[in-house]
């Protein structure tokens, strides 16, 4: 590896010591006869100065460089109270290892707001800004420490495919695939595949995964390609067992976060609101009070809550000290999503987790009698020939069993409090965006 | 959640105290007057003795199950040395959660050998059985374990988009996506975009992704869907700093699951070979000879070695002690896989990672240069009009750089020492095969 030391290792306690750093140019400031170059790598920013009274050589190389060239620069350690971190170096030499050409298609160092679609054009050059890097950065820690929890626990990552023959959702929402002269599709989810595995007695799992959505939306919180993460548990006795998984995990992740993403949290300006109550569990016609009372909204489809009302029953529960909340017993869900129990005080065992005004997860208990299954699909107008292999594995003994998807990049948009979805992306798809 | 125990944490020393077991019925043996039922959980299986002089009512009800109904059985534990694990269940209740219809499609419990595209065919009934739930627990282990060190090395944890207006390789292993009414692919590799992450000065990054190949075999090492672990890494020397990275993370990865997985290892019968001693980097031409002076063959295309070279070369060093080694410099690349250096020992800065006479991984020293990199499309015929975005990355400074894409699944396959790679997957996808 080449010989650097990351900027944020180097320390006032070094002054004097000799150390190699290596980055892209991220400032170059000439004041005549002395040249301040900032040199951004990945952990932050370390002044050099270029002083022509020092090492005229030197001095004139720094003259050369443009902003992003990627340098190699070794010298002595100085601290200084004016200096950002309190420490600059005194170059002993340098080297260009590779050139920027200029100008730059945009912005990297000034604090140019540029619009998203301008960003997303030039990504490559946008993920050089800290603000931007430090996202994903802090989504890498968050879903390492999801993981580790369903690690811990002893659930067992699993890959299903992305290319299947149905879909769950079905219909219109389906990107077909051309596969050997034939047409399939590619996953809206893996809901089919983790019951499934219940069923074969896999009892706890969990998949990182991706699931595409062929909707036409143009909204702050859609893509077309969904980084999801999904969750599936046996031998639950009801939706509850599911809701407690999925908020002692998401409390875990949170948590390490705001101890292990300091950096990020504070590039990114956000004072990370961890849950440490209990999440509030409401029904489904609770929440349609409390919006009904005290903000005088009605949802226009009397079987959902709408964007709106997920909001503002954020900014309700916010205001209570809960950043996270379970709106409980969605009257009508598709027959793979949810058990319906007779006489339950609920209407269905669905859930759906908000989390900062917005939905994050659904979830609940599944259907797990096939007879019931079999007379559900009918009244939806399945047709149980498409489900072949789904209700196969339901034939052959079945434990009770429930689950949720998390969509990742929304977690990651609400928890860097980012205005668009695709921001939370490194190179987001959308129905007009496939590039780069 | 259900009261149940697991079957491999119920001990002798528990004698005399009343557990709650839950799992699948995997045998039932009828003594007359005594019957024996095996009932199969996740981690194991226990034995419970029902007697009709103890409790007819439960015995009855013993005699009414079916293979692979889900029950959760009550009793007391009662050390025995003839008994599966050296206890077993004396019954007090029984509930059945869900029925199994007869006759099975496939054998869960006896050792039947069925051939591959009938447990495929039957895969959430071929995935109960334990030695079939070994391969992918195993997986999740030896994965999480691969991520566990990349974690600990600082390196970012990234999802590249899955679907793309080009591929890497292109032509015709490609699958076409119909996007919103456009023609785009499902990707190949996520090499363009790990290399713009490197321009963006992402330092470290590695992906648990997919790959899809269009590609028309029907071998035991392919698939069309394919399970990747790709890493990237700047400020390289050369191309052996990527394979320290991929060598160190390996051995942590195959420590671990030596470590973690015994019980998984056990069910396969699998005495895992753990490299001890540093990995050899032989060159191509060090291979060729081995081959045509050891085994007197000689590879049909000048520029590879093919399968039959890797197996015997896999001997070759296996013989040694080596159960992994890297063949490095082949003569022939594309453009964006390596760096060619003039004057360099080695024709290419490409390498190879054999695992027990299989190609697991490829990987080297990417160019970095754009001019250089202009040149090699041109000689390769590559029209820079599709690589737009990719050209447009190393414009604006990049820093040396290199990494490697591991086949998640043949090294699986490998671990677990699996005839065929789809043994190594859930629910795999080949030219026939998009189902279940």
């Amino acid at each position: 590896m080449i010989d650097r030391t990351y900027s944020d290792e180097i320390t006032a306690e070094q002054d004097g010591e000799t150390v190699s750093i290596a980055g892209h140019v991220h400032e170059i400031r000439d004041l005549g006869g002395l040249t301040f170059v900032i040199v951004r790598d990945r952990e932050g920013k370390t002044q050099v100065v270029f002083k022509e009274e020092n090492d005229e050589d030197l001095f004139e190389a720094a003259q050369d460089l443009h902003k992003e060239d990627v340098v190699q620069i070794s010298g002595r350690v100085k601290a200084s109270d004016q200096a950002p971190g309190g420490v600059e170096l005194a170059p002993t030499g340098m080297e260009v290892i590779s050139e920027s050409d200029t100008p730059l298609p945009m912005e990297v160092a000034k604090d140019i707001e540029s619009d998203l679609s301008t960003r997303l054009d030039n990504r490559a050059i946008d993920l050089r800004k800290p603000e931007t890097y430090a996202v994903f950065s802090l989504r890498s820690k968050l879903m390492s420490a999801m993981e580790e929890w369903f690690d811990d626990e002893g659930y067992v990552d699993v890959d299903t495919p992305l290319i299947s023959q149905e879909g769950a959702e079905g219909g219109a929402e389906l990107f077909p695939v051309v596969y050997y002269g034939d047409e399939v599709f590619l996953s809206q989810s893996p809901q089919l595949y983790k019951q499934m595995l219940m069923a074969a007695g896999f009892d706890k799992i969990y998949e990182t995964g991706t699931a595409f959505r062929a909707e036409a939306f143009a909204t702050s919180r859609h893509v077309s390609e969904i980084a999801m993460f999904d969750v599936e548990l046996a031998y639950i006795e009801d939706h509850h067992d599911v809701m407690d998984v999925q908020e002692e995990s998401l409390r875990y992740a949170l948590e390490q976060v705001a101890e292990n993403a300091r950096d990020e949290l504070e590039v990114l300006d956000v004072d990370l609101d961890v849950p440490t109550e209990p999440f509030p569990r409401i029904t489904f016609d609770e929440a349609r009070d409390i919006l009904a009372t005290e903000y005088d909204h009605v949802p226009d489809d009397s079987d959902d809550l709408d964007t709106k009302g997920e909001k503002l029953l954020g900014e309700h529960f916010e205001e209570q000290g809960h950043p996270a909340f379970f709106v409980v017993g969605y009257p009508n869900e598709k027959f793979y999503y949810r058990q319906n129990v007779p006489g339950d005080d609920i209407a269905s065992r669905k859930f759906d987790l908000v989390y900062k005004g917005q939905e994050l997860s659904s979830g609940g208990q599944r259907e797990h009698d096939i007879e019931t299954m079999e007379q559900l699909m009918d009244e939806q107008g399945a047709d149980p020939e498409n489900f072949h292999f789904y209700l196969e594995a339901f034939r052959f003994g079945i434990p009770p069993h429930g689950g949720y998807g998390l969509g990742i990049d929304r977690l990651v948009q609400k928890v860097a409090d980012l205005e668009n979805i695709k921001e939370a992306i490194l190179f987001p798809r959308d129905p007009d965006r496939v590039t780069p």
